[in-house]
């Protein structure tokens, strides 16, 4: 899959937080989100947009190496093995911190110094 | 600090899930974990131990290098800005499949192909 759509959709409009893993001369790094947040930037079918107040060990991961890979997980959804089901995006993300979507997330969340903007090359249902 | 201690303990024990961020040749990458198997497993001072079922990519990724961050998270812990509080444990994590430790995770989860063994060298409160 390379958009989040059906159960992955789904995942994602019931997850508490979201998971953000980067990668850095300091090793692997994971900040989070709430799920509340993504959500209200709108889940779109090509990119996630991500309000950042501190996060500032991911700025300089992805300002070396863009890649991401964002995780997301409820029990709310029903998995192969029971409740539970998790569901991962790969991409790749960039820091703005000024134009359009900036704009945007900053009217939703006043406090956010910058929007990480996450483009979706693969998504995959897990459990 | 060094161990899972106070508001960081708290949110061990509430956090729906763990997410567990490697690093590898394929850039960085992260899986989940229910926080119920942790608290199972018994969530010590200085090690956490996760059951693997897959994981494959995070085991391959710890054998060419440890390094791990672990995230927990949940909104029933009050944070400096309201509902909202995370833990990050940063550490060196390897896979085992055999002996005392494998045995025990084994015992409470007879799906377990092996257990991630995660030595805490950092522990961080979030928000």
């Amino acid at each position: 899959m390379t958009k989040i759509e059906g159960v992955c959709k789904e995942v994602l409009e019931k997850t508490e937080w979201v998971a953000i893993a980067t990668a850095g001369k300091d090793g692997p790094h994971v900040v989070a989100t709430w799920g509340d947040y993504v959500r209200a930037l709108g889940i779109g079918d090509d990119q996630l947009l991500v309000p950042m107040g501190y996060m500032s060990k991911t700025e300089q991961n992805v300002k070396l190496d863009s890649r991401v890979e964002v995780l997301a997980g409820t029990r709310q959804v029903a998995g192969a093995h029971g409740p539970g089901k998790g569901c991962s995006i790969v991409g790749k993300a960039h820091v703005q911190a000024a134009g359009a979507t900036f704009d945007a997330v900053k009217a939703k969340f006043p406090w956010a110094r910058a929007a990480l903007v996450v483009k979706i090359e693969k998504v995959e249902p897990q459990l």
